[in-house]
């Protein structure tokens, strides 16, 4: 078993890279932009330039990487339309270039697995992360592995339906989707959604274009559209976590992204409807905020590769 | 590697015990009563009586056993009502009365299990068994392990909410349980509701005290109450189903249980909703029908200890 090794978060616009030692102290992380033409030669490169006297490459134990895209258990890469690839074999192309082993995931789902191993579920050996972004993401950890899914769809939780009797279509092209609601995108159109039915008042109207934070914000407050909007969130996600539970019973829930921010408050409006949808041995599992912020995609690329048992 | 194992699927009336070859032929099957109080030195006893000179004892690789209750990935049982355990160490008090190896699961999961290695799931690393009989059970096997959940409770499928505006009560204590509607006793419920608001004709009304079985034949024959049950238990699965493909994106999905002798007009049912609630690299999962009835359990009993890297 190697010293060290590397996780590798490749997003749209930069990659950022992470030397770890194999339990799980981050060394040192930088960035470089994603050209996406050479983004692998160009992350083999700069891996390539970090081996030093004191970190020699032959006590080096491995790279993970993750992609915005769906990727299979065995590190194929589907499609990602981001780097303008289609199906592509990412684990043997970057174990070519470097002559290092490479494991590769989704990064929901890498940030799930890194979230677990030094994160806000440190300590567990399975648990689900739901990513409250622009987007909705999530990722399904179980046993310390990966639930990555036949087409590498596992772990999609922001596209389940928790409303069948919506009408308005999500970016996927189907209706309901949680997305739908508990994105940042999802806070503004529902709060929009209850201001235009001009019920109840709010301090959301003095705001020009306000955020998904200005919306819990203003529930902090006791805005009355604020606390619509928070609750119904909170309904919403709990609905799709109780499904979650019943079907992998994790240990714990770790909430993550931008929207997560927002704090105890969200946990609190999850916790308030959770139990009503689950067993009794599922009642009261745990939620918890996610505690790596942009980091948790380099630490859970990291976890694939540092050879030691996690969870 | 032994040459062969056991499968034991323990019930609340009968024991069926299996042997299998390691490659998954059954090679016999018999049934003891169960006797709560001295089940486990039964079923030791019994499995020591089929020793022969040509199935040696060193040539057992192990037995798996399953139980009506939930069961944690290190074969503890949490709790079996039937049998009046509380938290029981299944596998240690077997592998003591056996001096063999032992796994321990849950009943439903052991039959995904099962269908996986030599059923309708053959061929397949992963799937979801959906199980429609008195009650709804369930299992997701991921790269040919069961997902037996931190509480045992992994694979609950009947108790996922499907409906949150439901009124009445499922056995479990909450509201709006696939089981309420798919389960062989939803499935008249149904039927009766759907008569109570005499709107529509059927032919169910000439039969006193009709079953599951009657609404599904008398939907083939296309009677309006049959016709229209289907159609809902349809949409209710196809519903289910779909959170579970966001979340763990299986191969296929297996129906099994006595609701499944419906056949194809029941996969059918499903596949007219299943596709409105998923993305799109979700569309299109095979659904298959069970193939191994009551021996799925001592199938996938055996499947756990035979030995084979299985999926």
């Amino acid at each position: 078993m190697g010293k060290f090794c590397f996780g590798v978060d490749i997003g749209g616009t930069s990659v950022k890279l992470g030397m770890f030692s194999i339990k799980g102290e981050l060394i040192s992380k930088w960035e470089i932009p994603t050209v996406p033409e050479t983004v692998l030669v160009d992350v083999a490169k700069s891996i390539e330039d970090h081996f030093t006297d004191e970190y020699l490459k032959k006590d080096c134990s491995g790279i993970g990487i993750d992609v915005p895209g769906p990727v299979t258990g065995d590190g194929i890469v589907s499609q990602c339309v981001n780097m303008h690839w289609g199906r592509t074999d990412v684990k043997a192309e970057i174990e070519k270039l470097t002559g290092l082993k490479a494991q590769v995931a989704n990064d929901a789902n890498a940030a799930a697995l890194g979230e677990l191993w030094q994160g806000g579920g440190k300590g567990y050996a399975s648990l689900v992360m739901v990513t409250l972004g622009t987007g909705v993401g999530g990722g399904v950890i179980i046993g310390g592995k990966i639930i990555a899914g036949a087409n590498g769809a596992g772990g999609e939780i922001g596209h389940i339906c928790v409303n069948p009797h919506e009408e308005v279509a999500c970016n996927c092209g189907k209706k309901g989707c949680l997305e739908q609601y508990a994105s940042a995108t999802g806070i503004v159109r529902l709060a929009k959604l209850a201001m235009a039915e001009g019920k109840k008042t709010t301090s959301l109207s003095d705001i020009d274009d306000f955020s998904a934070k200005d919306v819990i914000d203003a529930a902090k407050k006791k805005d009355e559209i604020g606390t619509e909007v928070l609750d119904k969130i909170g309904w919403y996600l709990a609905f799709a976590c109780s499904g979650i539970a019943q079907i992998t019973d994790p240990e714990a829930f770790v909430i993550g992204g931008g929207v997560s921010k927002a704090g105890d408050v969200l946990l609190k409006a999850i916790g308030k409807y959770y139990n009503e949808f689950v067993m009794d041995a599922l009642k009261n599992k745990e939620f918890r905020l996610a505690t790596l912020g942009n980091d948790a995609g380099i630490y859970g690329c990291a976890a694939m590769v540092a050879g030691e048992k996690i969870g």
